[in-house]
């Protein structure tokens, strides 16, 4: 697996599309991949860094930036956007981690000077960054280098004209062999300390100064042409709530200086090592997909936090759209990637909302309810973070409502679901003790809350929004309505189980479960009202049926294709924005067979603009389960290039990471049939044509699972573990410890 | 009269304080006067060049920065901030317009450097900005000098921490000779063209850079250790709408980089004598009063716009406070200065009413009101540019509601006082015809529409906000009711006027004026209701006797000094922001007798906070008619003194143009006691006891008045013009050019 990406253009319109590509990343820090010899608006995302925020509550901070890097050569400043550039290439490797950039520039003075860096965002040490780089001057004279913390980066907001600073510098200090600069967030509750140190073995000047945009070294040396000189660049970035924050940043600094470049990049290659070995995945006669699957799961494992402060945000460390807010996105979509290959980083982010069930908890209270309604959008505190409203021209004359905040709820059920979905992936039934219980039975009393008995109907849901965010204010949405089934029907089971489980007997006593409240969870369950199905397809809501019909190509994508009079009036059509009973039928797979399966399928896809970019991962499971290869096949390959080819066009904004996790599930899920029924793997495989073999890893109720399908078979190997039960088309096998199990499909 | 102004203390915490009062501008260009070694958020100010804006409607653009310089010696940046100064005087002489700086700076490297330059916004050459500097570094070797047109300039907005661009860049041009930047306000209407060339005599080096920031001239010299250098920065910056705004802006540079230094200082310095010479004052026996005065002028001045596109702005070209929003502050406090010296000025700024007359009769209109409704707050087309609410907190959860765009009608009458003291100034009937008929008889038409009769009181005027802004939603307020019967008496009068005056008559007629209509006109005024006397004191509007009464110390200034209770309840107490019935009493003086006016000065005074910086002047007025020299005298110094003291603290966001223009009303209205009578002159001096004697020039309808006033006498002199009459106590003389009369008082 050697995977490296390269971009040879240089456009200053073109550098924040580049900037979220080329984005390093370890889970805390983000470093996006605009080139470090321009200025950039981008500096620093720390994960869980927020501040408040005009319209969007709070949003995470664009913190200052620690990559920049300005030389001179002679006093003739080096740019790339000044002029001619003999070279400009720009390398992401995705086995290493590390981004590679290599320009040559022409000087105004004559000849060129060559500049060839190396950067990383530390994979073990967190908060640590590293650029090294070669300095090729084409004259001899004087180079002088500036490197600086920059403290005028800002976020912007509403419009890309409008910005806000979240942060206020607090203190630089010039030191001997680092400055360092402290930031506090506008609302005082973070502190952010970056230390920095510029190192070269040669003989040089050093100088630093400090201003209102910054703190900088700056060193100077002669330099002979043709020559080479090499510097490393270490920048620390703390935000512990600790008294001593200089110290502690300074201590980490000079430790990295300590071990030096070599050591360092060793480090971090091995971390990048051991994160492949289990995520890595080969398809053998398709290098393109593979190419573009592992370019998403490398920008995925980036985002993956490194603790439960924060969960996995809609577009990650790499950008600001969606303001650093946690969605459905999280659980649904990206989460079972984890699940599988990372359990222990899915625990964390289902602690997150663990966390602010108490946030939850008073949003239920807030909008009448009991139990815990969790946020549309999340921050860092848990509470509903999701704009009313947001300006639509730069007055704020036109305002555009958003309704998503007050009506999406399927989230609450979408978060019931996904920890019933990693217990079942690992089995850890200490978490489910611990936190996923007490999520599970307080979304169950949010939804025997929310529903209304209306006679002749039973429980119906009024006024939602479903995953179709096309269709506001709707009634007993299918999606909707059947989660919030799943959910307090879950709800019950482990209030059943609890019954045999002390721990658990536990929980549902310091909730005050009584035995009365889970009948009438039951009953509630078993009286929802369901939209009506006609010639087998299910109506997305009542009244669905009534619209307007309009179909679409569905190898298309989005809404600018449609004719103006029905994109205004899209939600007087039958319009689906995104997957939404599909979704659902993939979800909730086990209460659905095939042909209901396909009659939905059929009908919803014509009538998909797929303006989300979280419809397509549902539409092609489905699809590869129907054999619909074609289909299946191309929205892999879009999902794997979403990025890449920037399909939605709003690459710069961030990272599309649902999509990204989504890929990894039309494989597992989809081409790889994976599902599981309690304690055994089910293996139904549905590879396209030209695959040959597939190979991957996951890990399933504590077993290490090296899992390759070919034509006609499936081998599987357990890595490390105990064993656990497969079955196929053929029967049910068991696969224990250390050995190799091979079955024909 | 030389007049210069030190400040010796650098802290980057006041840099934006002393960037106000170093301001340097020619009524088109603004500098703000920060330091152009260091970066700065604040770039240039061009009257007349407005963008949307998040809830301000459209305000002033920050545009790019011409004015910063960058020097590096040997590699070592030399920044303000950064290290020791040895020296560091900033002189702002307001004889010759110009901002000198003196610093130096010790070096990392050993020594010092040495740097002085001269800062001119030219006065004539109405684009150009010079900057002349000498550099005299402590170490021999390599100097590099920075000098760029940075684009990174933004407009703060409701908090520091909320920002917005106003403008795209459109082009870079790196030249052989300069440098040019291209910007366009995001809402397209303006287009900005900077040019600037860094020119030396000395052997050089010459590199140019662009980046996102912005283009910059890079100069690199071998210097020798203790020898000067010298630098001459020019730049122009066009905002023409045409076409060839390039060509343009390099050949204005071209220009005068060819007149030179030295010329173009000449050039400016003429200028301002010429200013000077009409609108000098001199004060013998109080040089610190003379002072105040002179740099209030000194800032008024600066501020004169070239064009009726702009008026007067609340903070002028200095900052971005009020947005560059133009209120009654200019037509009441600062433009009777202009009518008396520099008369073609106030000419133009009540021409920017009379073009904006369309939008304010639209205004009318959209109220359900006739005539003409002037908003509140007008910007570069004359629409309503209040705010109707702005954010407390970042979030925007807490919003604090403003009134004045919706309530605070009596501007409309102001703006028509104000043309009619133009006209009793100048006599200029032709500006009568062209546009002050006009505004008089339209903005008539509105107070028309505005009144409803109601039985037993007559014409009531409800709901509105006088000039005290602690009293929202008030009815009949007496400066309003006042105001408004003063203004449709005025159009009733020149209606009569127009019988005998054909070109008038036209107006009228075109205006579909009839005599039926001035007839109803003539009975609103007569029958429009007055607030109650009692015990000669006139009620500020209906019910405000019936409020807690509250007083505070004459000498005091501001809120702070209020205990919580009464600051947080203020609009239910008698406290008073600002002079209301009292500035009324000064407007319309004529109204009112002696005894009158000193009861509601007594009963006012103490009731008056002085939190707008517009309540001194009128109090201060009044105090000198009345004999109460001690708070006359008072209010004169705090106002000559407001921003040199930031007696409000806000000094960061721009001059108080209105308090500086109250400056002067205070002298020529109150110590002086100069009065209009017709085509006499009315003089009833009343001097400060410390005051020997006072100097001043002005125009009277034609002629330019030199009036010297002493302990008992005044000297009149015409230098030029032809005659008129001076009435003082001991009765009327005739003064013809040349002459000069001298008069017992």
């Amino acid at each position: 697996m050697k995977y490296r990406f390269n971009f040879g253009r240089y456009s200053p319109e073109d550098e924040a599309f580049y900037g979220t590509l080329l984005t390093l990343g370890n889970g805390y820090l983000g470093i996006r991949g605009e080139i470090e010899l321009e200025p950039s608006l981008y500096g620093t995302t720390i994960a869980g860094v927020y501040d408040y925020a005009p319209y969007f509550y709070r949003e995470i901070v664009n913190a200052p930036r620690v990559i920049g890097i300005q030389i001179f050569l002679n006093g003739e400043p080096v740019g790339i956007g000044t002029g001619g550039l003999r070279k400009y290439e720009r390398e992401l490797d995705i086995e290493d981690g590390i981004l590679r950039t290599d320009v040559e520039v022409e000087l105004q003075q004559g000849g060129v000077l060559g500049y060839e860096s190396l950067r990383m965002v530390h994979g073990r040490r967190k908060s640590l960054v590293v650029l090294r780089f070669k300095v090729k001057p084409g004259r001899s004279g004087t180079l002088t280098v500036i490197s600086p913390i920059k403290t005028d980066t800002m976020n912007p907001l509403y419009r890309e004209e409008v910005m806000a600073k979240h942060y206020r510098v607090r203190k630089y200090s010039i030191l001997e062999d680092a400055v360092y600069a402290e930031a506090e967030t506008i609302d005082g509750r973070y502190r952010i300390g970056i230390a920095s140190s510029l190192v070269t073995g040669l003989e040089h000047e050093r100088f630093a100064f400090k201003n209102t945009d910054g703190v900088a070294e700056v060193l100077t040396l002669d330099v002979e042409a043709g020559k080479e000189y090499e510097f490393v660049k270490y920048a620390v970035v703390e935000s512990v709530p600790a008294e001593d924050l200089e110290e502690r940043a300074l201590r980490n600094l000079r430790e990295a200086k300590t071990a030096g470049f070599e050591a360092l990049y060793r480090e971090h290659r091995d971390y990048w090592k051991e994160l492949w070995e289990v995520a890595g995945v080969r398809i053998e006669g398709d290098e393109e997909a593979e190419k573009g699957l592992l370019f998403s799961l490398f920008h995925l494992m980036q985002c993956m936090p490194i603790d439960s402060r924060i969960s996995l945000t809609a577009r990650g460390i790499h950008g600001f759209g969606y303001r650093g807010h946690v969605f459905w996105d999280t659980e649904i979509y990206a989460l079972p990637f984890f699940m599988a290959v990372f359990p222990e980083k899915a625990r964390e982010m289902l602690i997150y909302r663990y966390n602010n069930l108490d946030a939850a908890r008073e949003n239920a209270r807030a909008n009448g309810y009991n139990g815990a309604q969790f946020p549309w959008e999340s921050a860092d505190d848990g509470r509903e973070a999701t704009p009313s409203a947001i300006p639509v021209d730069i007055r704020g004359e036109k305002i555009m409502r958003i309704y998503t905040g007050e009506e999406e709820h399927h989230i609450t059920a979408d978060i019931a679901y996904a920890v019933e979905l990693y217990h079942k992936f690992t089995g850890d039934s200490e978490f489910m003790s611990r936190y996923g219980l007490e999520i599970i039975f307080e979304t169950a009393r949010f939804w025997a809350s929310r529903v209304k008995y209306e006679e002749g109907k039973g429980y119906v849901i009024k006024r939602v929004i479903g995953p179709d965010e096309y269709h506001e204010h709707v009634n007993n949405s299918f999606f909707t309505n059947l989660m919030a089934r799943y959910n307090l029907l879950l709800a019950a089971r482990y209030f059943e189980l609890s019954r045999e489980n002390e721990e658990w007997g536990h929980i549902a006593a310091k909730l005050g479960i009584t035995g009365e409240e889970v009948e009438k969870w039951k009953e509630i369950a078993e009286s929802i009202y369901i939209p009506r199905q006609e010639n087998g397809v299910w109506e997305e809501f009542e009244g669905y049926f009534e619209l307007l019909d309009y179909t679409v190509d569905p190898y298309g994508l989005g809404e600018e294709r449609l004719p103006p009079e029905i994109r205004e009036n899209i939600g007087k059509t039958r319009l689906v924005k995104q997957a939404d009973v599909v979704a659902l039928q993939y979800l909730l797979k086990e209460q659905f067979n095939m042909e209901d399966i396909r009659k939905n399928f059929d009908y919803y896809l014509p009538r998909t603009t797929h303006a989300s970019s979280l419809s397509m991962p549902a539409y092609a499971i489905t699809a590869s389960w129907l054999g619909y290869m074609d289909i299946a096949y191309d929205y892999f390959m879009k999902c794997a290039y979403i990025d890449l080819h920037n399909l939605y066009g709003n690459t710069r904004d961030g990272f599309h990471l649902a999509t990204a996790g989504g890929v990894w599930q039309i494989l597992f899920r989809g081409f790889c049939g994976v599902d599981i029924k309690d304690d055994t793997l089910e293996i139904r495989p549905n590879l396209p044509p030209e695959w040959k073999e597939v190979e991957l890893r996951f890990r399933f109720r504590g077993n290490l699972v090296d899992l390759k399908i070919g034509k006609g078979r499936v081998v599987v190997r357990v890595i490390e573990g105990e064993r656990f039960k497969i079955r196929t088309s053929n029967g049910v096998a068991e696969v224990k410890s250390g050995e190799t199990v091979v079955l024909e499909v």
